[in-house]
C-alpha cells in the first residue's frame, strides 16, 4: 500500500476534498455567467471572514505579494514608517518598506517574543509614522500579536495599520473593522483551507486615500478596486483557485468563524498539552492566543532536522524546521485550516516514536491523551 | 443532459483532463522531497519550450505580473524605452513602463496592424532606447508579429529585447537564445495548457546585468533567480498549478514543440478557410503566422455582442468579443493550446447556426469541409 502522506506545516496546509475538487473543474473563462457569479460570492465571502464592509483586493499572488500591494500604494520614499518584528515575517517586512525607500524605524523583540502595545505607543510619541505594519501571526515563531491592542496603540498616535494576517485570517479572531485596522493582508494557503496562489488585502477607504506614488501598476489598490466593483479582474485571475476558495470560505462559514476560532484555540491547546506530556519544552508562549502553530524546542543533544527528517521518513509526515537561527533547535506543527484533533494525536504519536529512535528522553504513552484532554477542555492549561 | 461547454477565447485555454487532475493532488510542501523534484522538471522544461539556456523564473501572478517583473527591474526612472504598440497588449505595456517613470517613446500602430522591423529600425536611429518592448501575439487582434526580425532591428541599436510572449509561448516559434531575445514573458493560461496563475520570465544575463533602480520586492529577479538556483521558491508557490504545468509541459514536449507549432499554424489555416467559406471577412491576417487567434469582422447588420451570446446561449460556446474600440466589430476565436481541427469545425458549426439565427448573409454548409481541407493542406492560403 502507498504510504499515506500527512501535512503539518503552517502553510501551505491540506485541503479538503471538496475544494480540491473545484480545482479540477474544466477551465471557465473570468468574464462569462460561468465565472462573475463566482468571483462576487468570493468577494463578499471574503469581506465576511475579514469582517469588514470595505473591499477586500484579490491578487494572483503569495501571501507577501499582497502584502507588496500595501508597501507600493503606502509607501513614498523618504516617508516614516515602523515595523514591528519579532520573527522572519517581521524582518520580511523590515526590508520591503526599505525596498520601497520608506526611513523605517523598527521595534524590534527576539524571536519568539510577544509584541508590547506600550513599547509602541511609547515609539510613536518619539517619531511619528505615516503606517505602523504589523504581524499578527508570526510564523515562524508561532506567537500570535495582540493585535487589537497594538492597532488601537497606533490609532491613538493617527497612523495607518496595516496587518500581515497572512497564517491567522480564519484561525484566530481578526476585526477588520471593528479594530480599526485599514489594511488586512492574507493568503489562501492557510486557515482559508485553499492550496497557494491567492493573496488579498483588505483595503479601508482610509488607507485608499492615502495611496503614495512609489511605481505601481499590477498591484496597484485602485486598478484593482475599480475592476472588481465591477465584478471583473483587472487581469486574467486564477480562475480555479478561486473556485476552490469560493467552497473553502463556503465550508468555513458554514462552520462559522467563532466556532473554527474555538477550535484552533483547542488544537493549540492539545498541542501544547501533548508536548509538555512528552517532556518537550514549548518555545512559543503557552497561552490560548498562540493558536496557529506550535513551536518547540528540540530535546536536548537531538536536532531539529533529525525529527523533521524522522517524521517524513518513517511516516510521511511533513512539519517544518525553525527559520533563521532557529534551524536545527525548535520544530514547528501547523494546525491551520482543516485540521481536527486527530490530526493532533497523530502528530503527536509519531512524534514520540521518532524522538525514541532518537534517543531522546521522553515520556511515553502520555501525549496523546493529555492531548485529547486538552482539546475537550473548556479552559486554557494552567 | 447538462449541457456541453466548450471555451474558446484567447486565455484562459481549455485544460487537458490530466492536468486538472494533477490540480486536484493533495497539497504538498514547497520545500519537500514531495515538491522539489516537480519544481526542478518545471523549470528544466520551460527552457526547453522557450529554447534557452538562461533562467527562465516562474512568480505566482497573472502573465501582467511576469512582464511586470520586467518593468520593475529594467525601468529607471527618466530612462529612454521604446514600446512597440499596435493593439490593447501594447498599449498596456505603454501605461506600465510609463507608470515605472520611463521616457516612453511609442512605435504606434493600428489595432490589427503588422509592426514593420524597417520602421523599427528607423525609429530606433532617430532616438535610442535602453529596451524595445515587443508583442509578439497581440490577442486582441490575433496579430503574431515577426519578432526574430524585430529584434534584430533593436538588436542592430543595441537595445535590450523584451518580448510578450503570453498567447504565442508554445503555439509559435520563439527562440529565445537564437533570435537574442533578453526577456520572454509568458503565462501558463494559453498554448502551456494550464490554470491562470503561473507567469515566467526568461532572463539572459544581459538582461539581469541591466538592472535598474525601481521599488520592488515580489518582483525581483535576483531575488527569485538566487532562489530558484537553489530549487526554491522566494515565496510560497502554488504547488498545484506547478503541479499541473509539469504535466501539461510534459504533454507538450511530447507532442514535440515543432509539431505543436505545425498544428497552431494548421488551426489558424483551417479557421480562417471556414470563416471565409461562410462569406464572413477576417479582421486579423490571413497569413500562416496568425495563428493564435483568429479575429473575424461581424457580418454587415450584426453586432458582434449578439454573435457571442448566441452562441453561449445556444450552445454552451465562449468566445471573446473584440476589446477597446473593437468591441461589437469583431470577434476572437482561440485556438490556443489544447485544440484539434474538430474544436475548430465544432465553432463554425456554431456560429453558422447563430449567424443564420441573426439574419445575416452567411453561406451555408461550406465551413467545415473548407476548414477540413485546410486542415489537412501542407501550404497557406493563396
Amino acid at each position: 500500500m502507498p504510504e499515506k502522506q500527512y501535512l503539518f506545516t503552517p502553510g501551505p496546509t491540506p485541503v479538503p476534498p471538496q475544494v480540491l475538487a473545484a480545482m479540477a473543474e474544466p477551465i471557465v473563462h473570468h468574464r462569462s455567467p460561468d465565472f462573475v457569479p463566482v468571483y462576487e460570492r468570493v468577494l463578499a465571502r471574503l469581506r465576511e471572514v475579514c469582517r469588514t464592509e470595505t473591499d477586500v483586493l484579490l491578487f494572483t499572488a503569495s501571501g507577501t505579494g499582497a502584502f507588496e500591494s500595501a508597501v507600493a500604494n503606502l509607501v513614498t520614499p523618504g516617508e516614516p514608517h515602523l515595523v514591528v518584528a519579532a520573527g522572519n515575517f517581521g524582518e520580511r517586512w523590515i526590508s520591503m518598506t526599505r525596498a520601497y525607500g520608506a526611513e523605517v524605524d523598527e521595534l524590534r523583540y527576539a524571536w519568539g517574543e510577544t509584541p508590547d502595545p506600550d513599547d509602541l505607543r511609547a515609539r510613536l510619541r518619539e517619531r511619528e509614522a505615516k503606517a505602523v505594519w504589523l504581524v499578527q501571526s508570526e510564523t515562524s515563531t508561532g506567537v500570535v500579536a495582540d493585535v487589537k491592542a497594538l492597532a488601537a496603540a497606533a490609532k491613538e498616535a493617527g497612523t495607518i495599520v496595516v496587518v500581515d494576517a497572512v497564517s491567522s485570517l480564519g484561525a484566530v479572531p481578526c476585526e477588520t473593522d471593528a479594530w480599526g485596522l485599514d489594511v488586512v493582508v492574507s493568503g489562501s494557503q492557510k486557515a482559508l483551507m485553499t492550496p497557494p496562489g491567492l493573496g488579498l488585502a483588505a483595503v479601508s477607504e482610509a488607507a485608499f486615500e492615502a495611496r503614495g506614488d512609489a511605481p505601481r501598476f499590477y498591484f496597484d489598490w485602485e486598478r484593482t478596486r475599480k475592476a472588481q466593483r465591477k465584478l471583473d479582474a483587472p487581469f486574467t485571475p486564477p480562475v480555479s483557485l478561486v473556485a476552490g476558495l469560493d467552497v473553502a470560505l463556503g465550508l468555513l462559514l458554514e462552520e462559522g468563524l467563532e466556532n473554527a476560532f474555538e477550535r484552533h484555540v483547542r488544537l493549540g491547546r492539545a498541542t501544547r498539552a501533548g508536548a509538555k506530556a512528552l517532556g518537550l519544552e514549548l518555545f512559543s508562549p503557552d497561552e490560548d492566543r498562540s493558536a496557529v502553530v506550535t513551536a518547540i524546542r528540540a530535546p536536548e543533544g537531538v536536532e531539529s532536522d533529525a525529527i523533521v527528517k524522522g517524521l517524513r521518513d518513517r511516516f510521511g509526515i511533513t512539519i517544518a524546521n525553525g527559520q533563521g537561527d532557529l534551524k536545527g533547535k525548535v520544530f514547528r506543527i501547523g494546525h491551520i485550516g482543516w485540521f481536527d484533533v486527530f490530526d493532533i494525536t497523530t502528530a503527536l504519536s509519531a512524534l514520540e516514536l521518532v524522538l525514541v529512535d532518537l534517543g531522546a528522553d521522553v515520556e511515553r504513552g502520555a501525549a496523546t491523551t493529555a492531548a485529547l484532554e486538552a482539546f475537550e477542555s473548556t479552559t486554557a492549561a494552567a
